[in-house]
């Protein structure tokens, strides 16, 4: 049994569906970024970042979503989510899940946490203006050189699926023009079809 | 055979110091920075992100560090440089990794990187007073909670530590007072002392 910490309308919906993809057994506990219960002790005290998502395990607690992903991969090798026979197969699914992770959500978190790396409101507002070149450049790299297509690593499903869905959630609020990339936004609209996401996306609102 | 595209003082040291580690067969190729090497037409086919570091294989060219440190582990294993059997440990040992890509490096940039996520000179000079909080933060969160010790998971040696050296070598460029963090600094000069080590950043500042 898994316990996944998530809020809806973040990057935890990538591990939120891939769990469903899993067939795994898990549970959701919300945590109330309205009221930052992320920044609360008894949050803390499961991730010192002060951030979803996390997942507790038998083992312990994860947190990070590209260690999260293959971790559910790994768990549950029957599902099929991950090449997990091929060291470089894996590699090029990792390289691609970590550029999400440092490079484009890092880019769309300038439009409303640049409280982590500046001060001044002025310095927040010029980042806010940039959003849609920087995260328009992500885009336009991974339509052009990354989304091998259909799948984001090919003719497989994998991880990598349900991680640049989540994050193509935003892109339209990032002022990132869709029209300019229509393999990631047909990519979008088929996960959306798909009964897993429904389900995942329709849990997190409801509850 | 692998080419692993470097430049020196950057986190390609990451991998150089793993490639050594797992006895790889490799060559080094230098990116220019000075020039602008890495946003060269030459570069850019190799790696259209241009940055280091990157790495050719016979089966194709891989970026990004945590993806290149795991796929290094796994191609050697005889080398036991990740917990290849255990999903658990090994997605504790890659969250570290994803730590430092999408938050400690990502906070380090904003000194000398600003014009990634913003336009305005007050902007850069506004993102480079926050660096020593920013990064101090990382890096007391590493001390405190995620650095296992005497190696970054604990007993054995992974490619955890030649990637927290590596930026470790930046702290106090960045105005973080490694006072706060000895077990930081311990594990950094620990790996300073490895032969693979000193062997890595002697070769890098040699071409």
């Amino acid at each position: 049994m898994f316990t996944l910490y998530y809020a809806p309308y973040t990057c935890s919906l990538a591990s939120h569906i891939a769990l469903e993809d899993a067939g795994a057994t898990y549970q959701l506990k919300r945590i109330d970024f309205g009221n930052t219960e992320q920044q609360s002790p008894g949050y803390l005290a499961i991730n010192p970042k002060a951030r979803v998502p996390a997942m507790a395990t038998p083992r312990g607690i994860l947190t990070e979503t590209p260690a999260m992903l293959a971790f559910i991969a790994q768990s549950f090798p029957e599902a099929r989510l991950a090449p997990m026979n091929d060291p470089f197969a894996f590699a090029e699914m990792q390289s691609f899940n970590s550029y999400l992770c440092s490079t484009l959500h890092v880019a769309h978190a300038h439009r409303m946490r640049g409280h982590r790396w500046a001060d001044d409101p002025a310095s927040f507002a010029d980042m806010q203006r940039k959003v849609p070149q920087s995260v328009g450049a992500c885009y336009e790299l991974i339509e052009s050189r990354m989304l091998k297509g259909p799948w984001v690593m090919g003719e497989a499903y994998t991880i990598a699926d349900p991680y640049l869905f989540t994050l193509a959630q935003w892109l339209e609020d990032d002022g990132v023009d869709p029209s300019r990339i229509p393999r990631v936004i047909e990519h979008r609209a088929r996960m959306m079809g798909m009964p897993n996401v429904k389900k995942s996306i329709a849990e997190e609102l409801a509850i």
